[in-house]
């Protein structure tokens, strides 16, 4: 314990989930996820804030990552594209973690007070999407418009990119945002199928 | 004080949202709010269960209505149009509130606390509309896609509308959709002009 760990951020967050998911949120202490991940508490709050915040380290780069992205966009390139090319641009920075965003999706969905803070995470990417839109020129209304087309996009294709086993979320993003193009002009009235790989998804609606 | 008051519960709204903007918010107490409204904590407790439901508390009856207006489409009405039809249809309930939503609006958007709350009821107002998509038989995605896409029409064309003093809050609804379609489709890429904000209409609906 104590020794210079290189991947401290993570070994904690992981600590953290495993723990969650074996003893409950609530019942897990800062405390034990140090101790599971072979550290100090000192050492868990150079990194986190609290037990909740481990859920939610990565919205800085995250956040930095689409900004970045829609700020060098080419010029010319529309805002629902600039914003569709920062998402998509997330996929690297998620790939190796499937397994983990799976579990902290379940996790936060079973959990009011975490969908609340990644209700708020959320709304906080959004903000900082439209505000870099703004900076490239784009009309007030318009880059709201596409920066929350942009993050709904995101949670969705999050969400089934978690239950997949394949595709990329590059994949997902790509493929959710075709479908929101086509239900905004006015599509998908039928009862399209689920995409094939959604099959095993839980029944979220039934755990509210 | 204690007799029976037809519409106690937007006498004590309106109570509430003068004094938050008098005295500020944390300052308010419950008390003060029922005084004002001439009527007792009690009867304030009868319709709200703290100072800041009071300024949440149509968030059912929103609710409802988007619902029941999603549900009762007619048959082969597209997802986003039973969504735009519903969020226009809020119009009415609002339409001789726009100085107290205008008031509602500015006092949250200073008050990270209620910009969360706010947060929280759109999100659950997006998977009340969603719900009843699916129960359509609109698929999962495209449901989640069309609710998503009619809240955010709805918090930016809600914001406009507070703002205005002539169109009325559906006609914000169609022309925010609009813009919506537009930028899904891939436009609003030029430094779009925030839509005139009709100044010198004359005034036709403004006291009924």
């Amino acid at each position: 314990m104590g020794r210079w760990q290189p991947d401290a951020r993570a070994r904690l967050q992981e600590s953290a989930l495993a723990l969650y998911g074996e003893r409950g949120y609530e019942e897990t202490t800062v405390a034990e996820i140090a101790e599971r991940a072979g550290l100090t508490k000192r050492t868990f709050f150079r990194y986190f804030a609290d037990k909740r915040e481990v859920l939610f380290g990565g919205s800085a780069a995250l956040r930095e990552l689409l900004v970045g992205k829609v700020a060098g966009a080419a010029e010319g390139t529309t805002p629902i594209e600039a914003v569709a090319a920062a998402v998509e641009a997330t996929s690297d920075m998620f790939e190796d973690r499937r397994a983990f965003s799976r579990q902290r999706s379940a996790l936060i969905a079973s959990h009011p007070e975490l969908k609340e803070r990644e209700l708020i995470k959320l709304a906080t990417l959004a903000e900082a999407i439209a505000e870099a839109l703004r900076r490239r020129g784009v009309g007030d209304r318009a880059a709201s418009l596409a920066a929350e087309a942009g993050i709904a996009v995101f949670k969705l294709a999050f969400d089934r990119w978690v239950h997949d086993t394949e595709r990329t979320l590059a994949q997902h993003v790509r493929e959710t945002l075709s479908a929101l193009q086509a239900v905004a002009a006015g599509g998908g009235a039928g009862s399209s199928a689920p995409s094939p790989r959604a099959r095993s998804r839980p029944v979220r609606r039934a755990r509210r």
